[in-house]
């Protein structure tokens, strides 16, 4: 146990107010490998972390700092829980003292700089870190994630499209109809971050459903580009996000036509094959309908292959936890590569049901 | 007043148990047009129904009584909020008897009696009454119902599924891909009914979300005949119903390719078009996100036609409150009709929100 | 008919963005002796009122207006459905056109202004005016109701604690220890308004309980000033409210300790004969368990009385819509008693259940 | 680390199909000290558990199996996760085999049998085995846990109401008038379990608050007799249930009147020094508002003292989560206890907010 403690990685948090920032604290605290050394705030300075979020009263003392260039300098790593733009804005000076970025927005996903600046509505800071940056899937780049200095956390909507439909298209295959995938997803409202806003509100979001960002959202351009580069080539899909009363969980159904040549496939066998090695990647028994609090609070995304009545037409379901797997839970599993350490370290809780 | 009380509509309720059940005394009891005159329940005969469902205390003064053949003779019109099966058992004798029946269970929704006979395993009761009654969606069927003795209320998926496809498909029209249409279909739990059933407690349903009956639902046969006869021809259609954590609310997501020699259609304008005459059918501007909640505890139903970057794929967002024009409101708008009675009567409550 | 179109009441709203605003609409647009004429709002000038409140759609056409004293002039009634401190700033002025005034918020509430300006940190812009407003509890107040020009509507809280009290309490009885009651009181998110904050959004509200304001809340001098009133003395009361994860809905359970001279007493006669005169108050028979659903909007306000194992100390539990008879509902039986109207027009809406 | 695993604890759960017993396969497989032996359920004989809750999936082997008493012989600790009746009618083999019991139904809760045969309709099956068996309040009763070889593990209402009013009655002192306190509670839906029932359900519970059993509930008499022996002589609550729309949390407002000899008490710091050395009792800075997600998943109970306007009222909050420290969780301390394990082992997650 000495030898472990000698060598925690200290790790530092930029703008840890947000779900994905609270997230982060409550894994890396009990990460057995990880000592938490700095907290950033600018408008909370000197508040107790626990004050914010009273689940970790007793058990995390660090407080909230402003955002201090040196004390992040003796990190070993920082994660990102801010807006986009932040992380872009600090990568070189981190970099140049030798400290590892993993950022849960949006600077490091897309590679295309152009297409960054249509969405997020900002030049690029430092197109030269980004192109030497990883896209944090680690299912899809688990070498290039153990070589990485930057990571670009894959975001949400993002992780559930491109693990339910890597099977079907990677590699150039010819399975489905990839110019016409569709992909109906549904998220808790935790999602939308921990904003002061009306259309949240319990008032407003409660007892409700509903399909929003029709027109286009962020999401969109990054699993394309990612789909792009799996099939080595052109995808198109269709994406409807939906918000569902209650606060975790994403759920996706993904819709793509059998290519007729590929009619005699055994997709389940497919799918299970794929993830056969992966710890956090379930492929359900054929028939299973998974939901989102089988893995509530966990690192755990679930995959169920459905091809009804026989037909021509695949359904993938897809289901994780938006706030572990699809953020905070894999920036630590990134982590954890980055550094050696056995990929699943801190992140083996079960999922909390009922 | 005096001549519109004498022309009262005497009704009965068979089986008022259940959601649909309290939801047409809910909407008949305000009806200017109705008496009230009979509710049956085996169960809970002699039980006020205001102990079972308080909301309606000091205002129907109705007691349960058991299914008395000769109590519902009486009445001009019947309905049936039973399990599948009850309506077609009873419908000789009340015809006889002169008495109209509006079944909101499944018994004269299809046409086919052998795919009847599939999907709810048992023979149907009254194969030559049910080639008389009439699919109840006012929308497609009005001039038949007005003069029908017998409707099947439509389910509450198949409503929104059938009038968000309508204008692409009716009379043969070749706008979109009619081989492969996806509805992507999310309901809140009391569509399941007040059944007593461990997977829509609280404890189970409550902040989570999932598919089912992925491999085949009840309403997905009624879909397709609906559509095939309004196409005049075959019409696929890949259904996947979710559950939200909301009681009431329907929200139905439909996907369908346009065909490249209909690229150039305003489908904006055709659904307008469409229901430019409809009370209850709501074409919202174009670029409206529906919400549940907007037509909570209403009759109405709204549409909102996308067509994601221009592209060639269209996407119809529907609502309903499965409940009202899902169910019992559909129900009382039908029995309008049938006694050429203004069709909103009773049906103008504006939905509640938030 | 063309007599009752002819005395319409010209009815404006101020501030109608909120949901006491969107409320009074969805009653308002509903009743028949109304003609809504007005609808402020200074930011958004322009924009229909079914934009933002869909379920308004079709059917009511007006128009936000920045709030222009000419516009008002010409109605009979403003509603102020407005943040504290504005309608005391245009009372004079409107009251000087013939135009009488129902405020929602809490300028008119408390007849004492020092406490006033402790709770609500602003002078009173008119104590004069004040002086001559009626407190609208129409079950308290019904006569002088009837004869005000100016209306403070009660507080949602106090609606509930001061009629679950009154039996027990008005004209000086001595029934229960008034110096300890208990007022332990729940409710549903929308009665924290429409304001976009932190501690309201589903993700923080959401699958959540908590007491809040324990050290004080504004509705506790207005309880302790109206109940003094009815005592003819001073009457203490602890007062928690707590927040629940719903949108509407109110529940208080009421604590009081019966005392030894009056173990006697038939309480639940008490309370029936009090209210049997009342449209809107139901007195439950004994031993019932009223439910916020029960009375889910609708006027109604739900009354139980219990007494534990038969001992000294009695429980009384009481359920209202925070946003009907807790506030709009309210404010339109208000009206309708200041018009000489029935006091139920346009309330007898039954509650949606489920 | 090799010493560890040969010494670890072998349990067996009887019934494990419900809310505490899938809480105890969570909690359990993730304990480094035991080794789950056998779980058993005469219905699903022969069934993975983790087919009836996924969350287990790839990490919890363990099936079903018919209740068989060999199976639980080998066991050193069998949890009874069952209705009331099933642990004392198997309680004497267990033990004659060694085997040390903990019942998580009211068992081995009330000391009294004519109590326990008034309130749960059956006679008590062992008293000399009652007579021994120790309530599991580890804060209470430590020392005696560590001895014991039968747990009657507590209610989820008691534990808030005992721990919350323990440091104001305990030996006899004489703070607060024991004879008059209330305590408001409120439940999320779990505490219900995982029955079909009609009232449970997502329709039925789901935007709605209510008060239950308010003539009579089961922990009545237990909180009863606890506070009893806790003070030496007789005190008097009165308890009222609510159900919250929320599956998991616990929240009891507890209302006291301070006696005139006792006010000058810093309630505050009596709390805190009553609790200081309690791993799971967090008494909460003065002023501050518990949540039940503070302890979602958790074993963390948290209590915040109040005195309203510094009156004679202390209003006590207590929050936890009815399955783990209100049952499983609670069970698993008094598991350590008894095998001289860290009291807190496999107990230290977060709780997860949001």
């Amino acid at each position: 146990m000495t030898a472990a403690v000698a060598s925690r990685i200290k790790v530092g948090i930029v703008g840890g107010t947000g779900y994905t920032g609270v997230e982060l604290l409550r894994l890396l605290s009990e990460h057995p490998q990880v000592e938490l050394t700095a907290i950033t705030s600018r408008k909370e300075d000197g508040m107790p972390v626990a004050d914010m979020f009273p689940n970790l009263r007793g058990r995390v003392a660090l407080r909230f700092q402003t955002p201090d260039a040196a004390a992040l300098h003796d990190c070993d790593v920082v994660f990102f829980a801010t807006p986009h733009g932040v992380a872009m804005s600090q990568a070189e000076e981190l970099l140049g003292h030798g400290v590892r970025i993993i950022d849960l927005a949006a600077d490091f996903r897309l590679q295309d700089t152009r297409v960054f600046q249509d969405w997020y509505k900002m030049p690029h800071a430092c197109p030269a870190i980004l192109a030497q940056s990883v896209y944090g899937l680690v299912e899809l780049n688990r070498a290039k994630i153990a070589q990485a200095k930057v990571i670009g956390n894959p975001g949400c909507y993002p992780t559930t499209v491109i693990l339910g439909l890597a099977p079907l298209i990677e590699g150039g295959k010819r399975l489905v109809d990839a110019s016409h995938i569709i992909a109906d997803c549904k998220s808790g409202t935790s999602g939308a971050g921990r904003k002061a806003e009306v259309s949240t509100l319990y008032s407003e979001a409660g007892d409700n459903f509903k399909a929003y960002a029709v027109k286009g959202h962020r999401h969109h351009p990054e699993i394309t580009e990612q789909l792009n580069i799996l099939a080595g080539g052109p995808v198109g899909v269709t994406f409807v996000p939906h918000l569902v009363p209650m606060v975790r969980g994403m759920f996706s159904t993904l819709y793509a036509r059998i290519l007729p040549e590929a009619l005699d496939t055994d997709f389940q066998a497919l799918f299970e094959q794929r993830y056969a090695n992966e710890a956090f990647v379930d492929v359900m028994p054929a028939g299973s309908l998974p939901e989102t609090r089988s893995v509530r609070a966990s690192n755990y995304l679930r995959i169920a292959v459905h091809r009804p009545e026989g037909g021509d037409q695949l359904v993938i379901l897809v289901t994780q936890d938006n706030l572990v797997k699809g953020a905070s839970g894999q920036a630590v599993q990134n982590m954890n590569l980055m550094f050696g350490l056995p990929e699943d370290m801190g992140l083996t809780h079960l999922a909390v049901l009922p």
